[in-house]
C-alpha cells in the first residue's frame, strides 16, 4: 500500500475534473438487505460494495463508506480490503470514511492511525463536540482530509447546532474550519437544510462541503447546487447511499447501482448548470 | 456469552455498594508502553489489561476500555476478549465502553449493536452533536447505559460546549438527559472543570456522572466529590486510566495497578466523606 502522492483537497479537485460529477456513493451495506450470491462469499461486504464500485467508479468524485456498517459485526477487515481494492483499481477515486470520530489528545491520535494508517482512507469525518484540539490530531496529518460536521442532515441535529439562534454552533463551526484550513479542511452540511448550506458556503469560502440528505433522506438537488456551489463552480460533495447501492436487491445490484449513480450524476449536472446559468 | 439481567443503573449502583469505591479504571494500553513480556504474546493488548483487571477488580465501580486503543491496528478481537473476561471473572464490575460514536438513525443502531452486540459492554459512550435521535438507538436498549458528552476535559471542549454562556450547550445537553431518562443515561464531565461539574449535578438530578480528568490530566479529586455527589452520596464514576495502568512501565505492572488503584480509591472515600460532612 503506496502512501498518496496528492493532498485530499487535491485529489478531490483532479476527480471533480476528471469525473465531471459531484456523486459521492455511499457505501453503507446491510448484511440482511445483500443478495444471495453475496452472502455465499467469505467477505460478503466486501464483495457487495466491491461490485457497487466498479459498476460507479467513473461515475463519481468520491466513496464514502460507512465504518459501523462493518465494526457492527467485526469486520473491519472487509472495508480495510474494499479501501485497498479502490485504490489499486480506481486509484484517482478518493475515500472518505465515515466514522464521525472524536476525542481528546492521544486517543485523537489514535482514530487517525484507524483511519488513515489501517484502513488507508484519504479523508476520515470528525465530530467537532470537543474543539479544536481534538481536530488536530487528524488535521496535522496535511496529506489527509479532515471532513468536519457542521449541520447534519437529521431533524434533532438543529436542535444543538442551532443554539443559539443569533450565533449558531454549526457557523461556529464553519468559521473555524475557515481559520484553521491548511488545504485538507471540509464540513458536513445535510441537503435538507439548504439555507444553512448556503449560510455555510458564504462563511467557508471554498471549502468542499460533502452534502448527505440527498435521494432516500428527501433532500432536494436543485437547492444543493443553487445553495452550495463556491464561487469557481466545484465545491460539492454530494452523497447518495441508499438510493444507489439498493436500487435493486436482486443479483443485479451492480448494474442498477450504475444506472441509478448515473441517473443522479446527469441531474446533478442539470442542477449545477442551472445554478451557474442563474448565479451568472 | 450471557445478557445482563440488571440494567445499567442497578447494575453500577451494586457495584458502588459492593466496592465502596467511585474509581473507574480506564483501560487505554497503548503498544508502545507495554512491557516486553506482552509484547512476546499472540494478544499483548488483551494479556496486558487482563492483568491490570485482576489486580484492581475490588478497588473498582467499573472498567472503561477505550476502543481506540484497540481499532488503531484492528484488535478489535482483544477487546471483545477482555470485556468477555470481565463479564466471567468479575461480573458485578460493569463495563463501560469509551467510543464516543455519534451518528443518525440506522448506523447508530449499527453503533449500538457494535457495542453491546458485538463488545457485550454494559454501557458506552456516546456524542450529542447530532441530537437526542442519534442518541435513542442505543437508549432504547434499556438494559444497557448510555452516557452522554456534557463538558470534556480538554481545554477546547469549553469552546463549543460553554458556548453561549448565558445559556451553555453543555447544561443543554444535561437537561436533554435528565429528561430523556429511563434509568439507562449518565453524563460525562471533566473533573477539570468543578465548577460546572456542580452545575451539571444540579441541573440533571442523581443521574451517574462519569467525570475523567485527575491524575495525568491534573483533576482534583476533592473538588469533585465536592462538586459531583447526588444528594444520596452516590452518582460519581471517577475515571483514571495512565496514572492506574502505567504505574509501572515494567513488568510489575500489574502489582503497581493495584497499588496505585488502592490509594486512588482511599484518596476518594476520604474526600467523599469530606464532602459529606462539609454538605451534612
Amino acid at each position: 500500500m503506496s502512501l498518496p502522492c496528492l493532498t485530499f483537497h487535491e485529489k478531490l479537485r483532479a476527480a471533480w475534473r476528471s469525473s465531471d460529477s459531484a456523486l459521492c456513493v455511499g457505501l453503507d451495506p446491510r448484511l440482511e438487505r445483500l443478495p444471495d450470491s453475496c452472502l455465499g462469499s467469505a467477505e460478503p461486504l466486501f464483495t457487495f460494495c466491491r461490485e457497487i464500485v466498479d459498476a460507479t467508479a467513473g461515475l463519481v468524485c468520491a466513496f464514502k463508506p460507512q465504518v459501523a456498517c462493518f465494526s457492527a459485526t467485526g469486520a473491519q477487515r472487509e472495508l480495510q480490503s474494499l479501501i485497498e481494492y479502490i485504490h489499486h483499481e480506481h486509484r484517482d477515486v478518493p475515500v472518505i470514511l465515515d466514522a464521525k470520530r472524536g476525542d481528546i489528545g492521544a486517543t485523537a491520535e489514535l482514530y487517525a492511525q484507524e483511519a488513515f494508517d489501517f484502513f488507508h482512507a484519504d479523508a476520515v469525518t470528525v465530530n467537532p463536540y470537543l474543539g479544536w484540539d481534538a481536530i488536530e490530531p487528524f488535521a496535522r496529518r496535511l496529506e489527509r482530509g479532515v471532513v468536519i460536521l457542521c449541520h447534519t442532515s437529521n431533524a434533532d441535529g438543529a436542535w444543538l447546532q442551532e443554539h443559539p439562534p443569533a450565533a449558531p454552533v454549526y457557523l461556529r463551526v464553519a468559521d473555524m474550519a475557515a481559520r484553521q484550513d491548511q488545504g485538507n479542511l471540509a464540513l458536513v452540511v445535510g441537503a435538507t437544510f439548504p439555507e444553512q448550506l448556503a449560510a455555510v458556503r458564504t462563511r467557508a469560502g471554498d471549502l468542499p462541503l460533502l452534502v448527505p440528505g440527498i435521494g432516500a433522506q428527501g433532500g432536494d438537488v436543485d437547492a444543493v447546487f443553487a445553495n452550495g456551489l463556491a464561487e469557481d463552480g466545484t465545491g460539492l460533495i454530494v452523497n447518495a447511499s441508499r438510493s444507489i447501492i439498493f436500487a435493486s436487491d436482486g443479483e443485479d445490484w451492480a448494474h442498477a447501482a450504475g444506472q441509478a449513480a448515473r441517473a443522479l450524476r446527469d441531474d446533478m449536472r442539470r442542477a449545477k448548470a442551472n445554478a451557474l446559468a442563474q448565479a451568472g
